[in-house]
């Protein structure tokens, strides 16, 4: 069978340049797991003993910490070093620029307001930079805005990394209008569209697709949904033991995508599996 | 006949404001046109000597100079002090505003956007506040924008006052799309809005309704446009010459507004003659 990659697939720049920093540590531990996927993480422990804390109480004098890609809160941070911890960090520098953009604002006397998620680990490590906490207002949509009473009177927003530009164009436009100062910070980061524009375009041109990924991953969920809109004969696998021999009856072309937290060497397998039917 | 004002009608703040600081500085000269509304220009020269100048050349030593709501370039400004005129600066405060943001703006290496037209005096005045011209585009809608090339990585926003907003944020989305920051001011003014409110309200509650201000005055023809919306009996007139006592047969209510340009002592003999009728 023939196969075709999609132009944007799978892990993004910071999701694989932390994996390569936590291969570059043996022996070391991440702060909250890396990546959602329990066999690359299996893979990191075994290969590079790599292991995981989940909650900062685990953590033992002299420890290597590694901080995942989402960052992490700055008393976190603190209470790592306090342990005399060797602090790798791994955050994605397109989630250590918003950190670094609320500490400057907030220094400034902004009011901040942040687009996102509150309970997310990307949004908490964000916030914290603020000076004083009660300068940070953070919304998942305009119902919320309309709620929230500014103490300054120019404010500065950023928005998580993974959220929809047009939300957070909706939520600007709202404090456009009744404000005097509005300082705009477009750190949404493109790779998730990125994904979904190439799965799109590539469910066009084949007649059999396979989106790799794991069945609760939202993201990967989503490529699917994108990719049985232009393909039928689209199906999500979380590895290559799930494939079917008839789904590629009578068909030319096979399209493949996975979703953000799918490992290359995954794939991989995916791919050379298809390739011999 | 019963006569009911709109809440809100003819001048603006920064128009009645700058009317009287002409009064206050007896035998002084306007640099350009006070206001659209010969009458009025005519009453403080007759009343108070308060003269007109069109060009910088005709300045002549120690002359006092009222500088007008639009304010003016910053190089003429200096001009008028070279020939150590008296200047009376009655550039209106919400002008004032977006003069001083670009030349902060512009201090701190933003690259400008002003949304106006470039023919303008107040967008050439605010214009002129920048460190370097260059570093200043001034468009009128989204076309225009697509052909500049900014040459800093963070760009600041302006507006003319008596631009529409929803035009301004059409401008600001695409921006925010495409750049790293954005920091937008909000220096449209609301009173051109406000007496189209009014005029809206008032037109719908009235059985006739006379709307005062020049016929080539586009801010008063759109008056005039929306009432005719609501009542079909809407008349524009210059002044009171013009009523028209038919136009109130059989009517109980007459509503009135006035364009940006209309002084008071104009309207107020419109609303003594129809509450004669």
């Amino acid at each position: 069978m023939k196969v075709k990659l999609a132009s944007n697939y799978g892990f993004c720049f910071g999701v694989k340049r932390a994996i390569k920093i936590a291969q570059d540590y043996k022996d070391s531990a991440t702060m909250g797991p890396l990546i959602h996927n329990q066999d690359e993480i299996n893979r990191l422990k075994k290969d590079f003993n790599v292991g995981l804390y989940q909650d900062l109480k685990e953590v033992k004098d002299n420890d290597t910490i590694i901080i995942r890609t989402h960052g992490i809160p700055k008393n976190d941070l603190q209470k790592l070093k306090d342990h005399n911890a060797k602090v790798i960090n791994a955050t994605c520098p397109f989630v250590t620029t918003p950190q670094q953009i609320v500490k400057k604002m907030s220094e400034e006397s902004y009011s901040i307001l942040i687009f996102g998620d509150k309970n997310h680990p990307e949004v908490k490590g964000v916030a914290s930079y603020a000076k004083n906490s009660s300068d940070v207002h953070i919304i998942l949509d305009i119902e919320e805005l309309k709620n929230i009473n500014f103490k300054k009177n120019k404010i500065a927003t950023v928005a998580q990394t993974t959220k929809k530009k047009e939300k957070y164009l909706e939520i600007i436009n709202y404090l456009i209008l009744r404000n005097k100062e509005i300082r705009v910070f477009n750190t949404i980061c493109d790779a998730t569209f990125e994904n979904q524009d190439a799965a799109r375009e590539l469910s066009k041109e084949v007649d059999v697709m396979v989106v790799i990924g794991g069945k609760n991953s939202s993201n990967t969920k989503q490529l699917h949904a994108i990719c049985l809109e232009n393909c039928q004969d689209s199906y999500l696998i979380e590895n290559e033991s799930e494939i079917k021999k008839e789904w590629f009856k009578n068909k030319t072309l096979c399209g493949i995508t996975a979703g953000a937290s799918t490992p290359d060497w995954i794939i991989q397998k995916v791919v050379n599996e298809i390739e011999l039917i």
